[in-house]
């Protein structure tokens, strides 16, 4: 569904590094002894998904070097990365499902996704020895750094569930630790790779820093109010956890007394039925506007990440390439 | 309990390096937010334990550039690491106890054990930007060599649980990668830090994986032999558990048909009594003759890993520091 909007934009052609990254995947020889170790990392690893983040290191990559190819390790290791917190989250998270198909500890058992996530976010490591001792230092600084931002992400996510004062700037703090920095690093890495300034890797590093924030308002936004038929996953998934998304602390911040009480008793007493209160939460948010100020904050953040892109000493097509990936991201259903 | 037999050995001070490890520890600020995530980090770190693994890297990087207090960094990544192990393991073997108190997942939750635990893999890599890019490399691919046959070691444990065809083989195999890895690494990354050469670190890494494989034999010795009085665990811990050591895969070999099937029928049925079962297993252990057996594969690596020391070009006193160590660790109680 992905290349619905992932077509070549202006000279980044995406599809080709989508293309040239999972060729690249599939390469590894990711199963070995001991074989339960090792067939769930590349279970997980070959469920698909959208591949953006390690797609942003080989734009990045190719940006500053017109060299693209060298980066496929830094993108592999991302992308283990982000496979590596989607096996441990889902073990928390008590998902069974990923991508349609079983999570790795239903298809195996708990255990098992907690040992081969670990084995995961060693081996994303081990993806960073292909480079110098230079590049391969900064690319393993950066990379704990963000490792460890995703966990603090995570454990306030998890925080989040039991208190009912979180406030917005938390909010977007916390997708920013979970969701935003991963993306930016993913930009990073390929800037680091391609041997790209300092100061010119971070301006890319925060371009993509804000889109991953309008990214991850946007899956909110489509969480709730996606096309069932389009959307990948359930609609209404958030509502049914209780998840305090934007939109639901948007509302409490601007609803009347009525409407707030509502969705506090929605939100904190269990529901049986979930169609009910899906239906009863998106009503509460069409009639306080919600919809538009979520259109608004991803606008916002969109915009703060193409202004970044203005202090990037790179061509102008790599420029509206960039843009328009944002763009693309921003306006997607899926 | 350790200063039991950690004493001042030749001209390796111990006491010292232990000392000035824990005095490392204590200085770094290990507790931030989100709290929920890094007290259980700091926690475990605090509950004590022998401290093996980081004093073996200090005492390596003595020993070949007469300064131990530039490899506290590595050392605390090494018992970091080990940590990691720890509250992952304890989750997966169901454990409520480690070193007399609650485990981490225990004391909070296992969604918290998992996401510390991450949080500390992590941390470990971070501990190794404090040097130059080249040692950090080497300390780094050493590490996640390591780790990954750590995680290895871990799954063939978890094989062995529903396999009845282990040989004495692949259980050496199995505590070479779970445990004897580590001591190895942590021995060799002391003289990375120091800047050796290759070949001696590597002589160093074998005089460590032998002696790394008599500690655990000799841990299974007193797992089941050892004095309830001076052994810090329960004794019959691994009886009770079924767990496949030595001497349960040596007496299936040597013992006569009626103690096999009594042997195999007490591990593979479930007990009602425990001390029942640990006193008839020890007794076909002890008329088997397999405490002499371990005493003798235990000194067959102890000779192992001590010859690995003729090929180190370093003083004669701190070559036998490192033979009493390794007598030490073999003639221990705890």
């Amino acid at each position: 569904m992905f290349v619905l909007f992932l077509q070549k934009i202006s000279d980044l052609d995406i599809l080709q590094y989508q293309s040239d990254f999972l060729t690249y995947l599939s390469s590894q020889k990711l199963i070995k002894e001991p074989k339960n170790l090792y067939e769930p990392i590349d279970y997980i690893l070959q469920l698909g998904g959208k591949r953006i983040r390690p797609v942003l290191t080989l734009i990045a990559s190719d940006i500053f070097s017109g060299d693209y190819k060298k980066a496929l390790p830094a993108a592999l290791a991302v992308e283990v990365f982000h496979n590596f917190t989607l096996v441990h989250d889902d073990i928390m998270d008590d998902a069974p499902l990923r991508r349609g198909h079983e999570t790795v500890h239903e298809k195996w058992d708990i255990n098992t996704g907690i040992l081969s996530g670990d084995a995961m976010l060693i081996l994303a490591y081990q993806y960073f020895e292909n480079y110098s001792p230079l590049v391969f230092q900064k690319l393993a600084q950066l990379f704990s750094k963000t490792a460890l931002e995703v966990c603090d992400g995570q454990q306030l996510d998890v925080d989040f569930e039991t208190r009912n004062d979180v406030t917005i700037d938390e909010y977007i703090k916390m997708i920013t630790l979970k969701t935003s920095v991963l993306v930016a690093a993913a930009l990073k890495m390929g800037a680091i790779v391609a041997e790209a300034d300092e100061e010119q890797a971070q301006h890319l590093y925060n371009y993509g820093l804000n889109l991953g924030i309008a990214f991850q308002l946007q899956d909110d936004y489509l969480d709730t109010f996606g096309d069932p038929e389009t959307f990948g996953k359930q609609v209404g998934g958030d509502i049914i956890e209780n998840k305090k998304t934007f939109l639901y602390l948007k509302s409490l911040e601007v609803a009347n007394d009525e409407d707030k009480e509502q969705l506090y008793t929605l939100y904190n007493k269990k529901q049986k039925n979930n169609s009910e209160k899906i239906a009863a939460v998106s009503t509460i948010f069409a009639k306080n506007n919600i919809p538009n100020y979520t259109h608004e904050l991803i606008e916002y953040y969109t915009n703060k990440s193409f202004e970044s892109l203005t202090h990037l000493n790179i061509d102008a097509a790599s420029k509206e390439g960039l843009r328009m990936f944002g763009e693309n991201l921003m306006s997607r259903k899926v």
